[in-house]
C-alpha cells in the first residue's frame, strides 16, 4: 500500500552511512571513527535533525562545542560513551539521556573510550542561523542558510 | 562538580511517569496503559519534546491523529508495537524508526496488540500554535499558547 518515498517508517540500517566533517584539519582527525545515519531526513522530517550515530573505539562525536539556537538531546542504545563538559568526565551506558539547551555556555561531547563501537540517538532543531562555540580549540561556526562555516575565533579563514 | 538541576544526563527512570490525556470521554479511555517520562523537559529543553513512553498491552499511544505545524518522530526500543496510519497496519519492532511530517494529512497512531509492554521514544517540534486533526473520530485539537482545547470537529465544545 505503500512505497519506500512515502511511507513514515524505515529500518534505521537501510538509511545509508556517512563519514566526515567540515571541521579545517587537525581538527577533524578524532571524528574519523564517526558514523551517522540521518533517520529523521530518510522520514522527510525538516524541523529537527535524528541521527542515528556510530562511534568506533577512539571516536568522537565532535570537537567539544556549545550552540546559542538549537537544543541537543542523546540517548545511548549500544556501549559506554563517556560525555565530557565543563564539570568533567561522565560515562553514560545504554538507556542514559544527556540535553543541551540552546545558549547553555557549557561546551560537550562524547568520546568512545571503550573498546567497542557505542550507538546512540541525536536529535537537534534546525535553525536557520545558529553559532557554535567550540570550548577546546580556536574555532567557531556560523550557519546562515544551510551549511555551518568554520572560522578562528577572530573570524579569520582557515587556509 | 553538577548537582540534579544543572547536570546535562540523566537516567530516564529517575524521571516520574505521567498519565492521563487532555482527551473528553470516552477517547481517553483506550490510553490507560500509557505512561510518559519526559526527558526532553528534564533536561531542560524547550524547542522539542523527548519522551520515554511505556505502553502496557492494549494500550494506544493517541487517538489517530495528525498535526499541521509540528514534526514528529519515534523509535522504538523495547516489544512489538502497531503502527496504524491511512495505509493499513506495520509492526515495529526494536531498532525500528517512524516518522510524522507537519502537514502531512495522514492520521498515525501506536497501539500495542502483544502480551508484552512497548518501550519507545518519541520526538516532537513544539510550535506555538497548532491543530491536531483527528481521523478515526469527531475531535479537533488547537494549540494557542499552552495547552491543547478538544472540540468537536464544527468547534462545538465537548460538556
Amino acid at each position: 500500500m505503500t512505497d519506500e518515498t512515502t511511507r513514515p517508517w524505515l529500518d534505521p540500517l537501510s538509511v545509508a552511512a556517512q563519514t566526515g566533517t567540515g571541521y579545517p584539519n587537525p581538527f577533524a582527525a578524532p571524528l574519523e571513527g564517526r558514523e551517522k545515519r540521518r533517520l529523521g531526513n530518510a522520514l522527510g522530517l525538516s524541523q529537527f535533525g535524528v541521527n542515528l550515530v556510530t562511534l568506533a573505539p577512539g571516536s568522537w562525536s565532535s570537537q567539544r562545542h556549545w550552540h546559542a539556537e538549537e537544543d541537543e538531546f542523546v540517548y545511548v542504545l549500544v556501549g559506554q560513551v563517556t560525555l565530557v563538559t565543563d564539570a568533567g568526565e561522565q560515562v553514560l551506558g545504554p538507556g542514559m539521556a544527556a540535553g543541551f539547551p540552546a545558549g547553555k555556555a557549557d561546551g560537550h561531547h562524547l568520546i568512545n573510550r571503550s573498546d567497542l563501537p557505542v550507538l546512540y540517538l541525536e536529535v537537534g532543531t534546525r535553525a536557520k542561523a545558529e553559532v557554535a562555540q567550540y570550548s577546546d580549540i580556536d574555532m567557531v561556526a556560523r550557519k546562515d542558510g544551510g551549511r555551518f562555516i568554520f572560522t578562528r575565533k577572530n573570524g579569520e579563514p582557515y587556509s
